[in-house]
């Protein structure tokens, strides 16, 4: 059913804003509207709230970009971490990401997005200036480059590899290929043949 | 992934209110507040704002509990439509969705659930008094129960003829059946048993 028509103006208001957040369409929008309506006035003004002020009061590390509560955060303020390997990252979703894995101890930088000329998303919209000063501070001895293995990531790492070739620091990509416990038979042709091109020495465990 | 850490306390409380909506799980929850963060305050704000002043302001129509934005609904308003017939529904989305057929012209009663023993929900949590107020107004003539064809719905389906029985109004329930368009081996076993103790005589058209 698709409703023709909404018997509140305040209710197709709701829906109205809530169904343009991306994959949410008119039907959830209006079952989340609807959960909200049988909650508590202060259930609604939590969520509400904590929207509009992360919203307004959020801050982005001075330092990699990351999200973050003080001017430097927390990992770029952290002098346990490694501050000689930056993890160049699109988003923070992605610092996110390695950071639980727990398996890292470098800093991140974060771009806030990658090169994509069809979405009209070039160079200059991302944090890459701050990332050649960051080369060039003299600390920074590898740069990892963690982006999508799509075109427009591949894009960017080459971008970001002639940017910082002439700084001579070590570059490095994340490797590649057949994710633990996943079947050959079912990998995509491109990830098996990276995967074998890119095979690593065998030293007696896995 | 799961984020063990958040690198801001304003980005966790925002992904945790998100996640209480129904069917939102921590990884939408935080790709939906992502997305806000992208957007202009303006945007965040047209949303919460629309969300609180929903919640705060909603009012429900004095006659059929339908939502609406005046006393009386525009349903219940409407000179035009039959105030001889009233559907019971579940809900304000089961009133959309019939009126999105566009062919009823009765009245509604929102019952605003259904009886439900295991989730607490008992007739004095709905509806009922005023549907049997309605109903011994002497403008009603039939009532069409439109619940859902659940245990729940049965059991209020049960409950409400019985409340209502004594007023002699003639008491109908929609017809349950093989959708128009699916296929009869698709169709499971008691709803196809169903549809054919219920058959309709065949006047020549479908």
């Amino acid at each position: 059913m698709m409703p023709s028509s909404y018997p509140s103006v305040l209710l197709e208001k709701a829906v109205h804003e809530f169904a343009k957040l991306p994959g949410v369409g008119r039907k959830t929008a209006m079952r989340l509207v609807l959960h909200l309506l049988r909650q508590d006035v202060a259930t609604v003004e939590a969520l509400s709230g904590a929207l509009l002020t992360l919203r307004k009061d959020v801050r982005y590390c001075r330092v990699c970009h990351n999200i973050s509560d003080t001017e430097t955060c927390a990992i770029c303020a952290n002098p346990k971490r490694d501050a000689s390997l930056v993890c160049v990252v699109e988003s923070i979703r992605d610092v996110m990401a390695v950071e639980a894995t727990g398996q890292y101890s470098g800093l991140y930088h974060v771009l806030g997005g990658i090169i994509s000329p069809l979405d009209g998303i070039g160079p200059s919209d991302l944090q890459i200036d701050s990332l050649l000063e960051r080369a060039q501070s003299g600390t920074v001895q590898e740069i990892i480059l963690a982006l999508p293995s799509t075109m427009e990531g591949d894009t960017t790492n080459f971008y970001l590899f002639r940017k910082l070739e002439p700084t001579g620091i070590r570059m490095s990509v994340i490797a590649r290929g057949i994710a633990i416990g996943d079947e050959l038979e079912y990998t995509d042709e491109i990830t098996l043949g990276r995967s074998i091109a890119n095979r690593t020495e065998f030293k007696g465990v896995g």
